[in-house]
């Protein structure tokens, strides 16, 4: 189809599928509903982005980070399904933001991550449900964590399987 | 049905729909599942319900946050499937309650949310499963944030569709 | 089949189910798919482990927790479906760690759940995906809560269903 074709318009270009940081797996697909793991802002040198928002690092820093979780999650599809082609739409984000109690912009943050998604799924099926919410602290002491779920499309065989 | 014919009974007035604060939707229907995104205790007049429970307001107020939230809940229900009648149980709720370290008592919290449910929806289909936790921050200074995961009703149309 | 076998073999022993401390279930099945409360760590004496790591306690403690989690969650499973052999695979976990800001090993903590059940249901349908954060407050004081999704297998009574 077009999402593969969509990033390659856009000039985008993945970062390393994450390797899991514990006992889980980045992604896991039941039915036609794909399950991944909370990921970060994974840089290609496997670095992640650090500091928490209103402390060490500010809001566009935040909105940066999110961005590069939502590519290191494109990867982690890509790796599973072998094509982000297999993706009907996205069905939920949760995104959790490294905040100091005073920050209150989860929302904006976690649109990094969320107008990636709707540049490369479209208005209509890349714009999911959505959380975002503030958190004391993440894995390694990351910027932002988001996890969600997608909806895959039923091809002939998997219809029939 | 009967739940919007309950929601009449109960003298309760909903909110209207919460408008999405970023890129998502309030609400996606997958097959019979209707997944919720986070919403916060929305006033008729369109404002939220703020504070951090322990710090600017109390457990009574925490409380009432969150059978606001739940109302606006129904309302994003109603407005995305034309009728609460269309819903067959409560699934999963998440609780997030804007806390203090000390404040501890989250579930007693997100019972204003889950006993609105099990008012409207009735005590089998009204109650699901459900974590509350307490974070540090949340969109706006809110002092709730919920979402949650509904099962729809199986119609004769749906189910030959 | 082979789960609860499983248990037995490796001398591991439940504690009792716990009982919701609110307006919820401990489990939901809709479907071929289990929904789980947030659980903490029970013990047998109907106790929970507390303390915020960091603060209170230390890694290995919140390792502890989790795993002491698991358990509890294996014994809603029990109680819920009649035995652990009715289920499929893990499909996701959701830790979160009463946490310190300073404390970021979330996902080393959470391994304590993973780990139990990977042991108990394979390394292959014990896995699942899996967010790991760090929170300000747990019900109770606790020192972990755990939800999860699991998959049930497919009986031929469930599939004529």
């Amino acid at each position: 189809m077009r999402y593969e074709a969509r990033l390659q318009e856009l000039g985008l270009t993945l970062p390393p599928a994450p390797k899991p940081a514990g006992v889980y797996r980045p992604l896991i697909v039941v039915g036609h509903m794909a399950y991944l793991s909370g990921h970060g802002p994974l840089l290609p040198d496997g670095s992640l982005l650090v500091g928490c928002v209103g402390r060490e690092v500010d809001q566009a820093a935040g909105y940066a980070a999110a961005r590069q979780t939502g590519l290191a999650m494109l990867a982690t599809l890509r790796r599973g399904l072998g094509s982000l082609d297999r993706v009907e739409r996205v069905v939920k984000v949760f995104g959790m933001v490294n905040s100091v109690a005073e920050f209150t912009q989860q929302p904006a943050v976690i649109n990094g991550c969320s107008e990636l998604f709707a540049e490369v799924f479209g208005s209509e099926n890349g714009v999911g449900a959505r959380s975002a919410i503030g958190v004391v602290s993440l894995p390694g002491g990351m910027t932002v964590e988001i996890e969600a779920v997608f909806e895959l499309r039923v091809t002939g065989a998997a219809a029939a399987g």
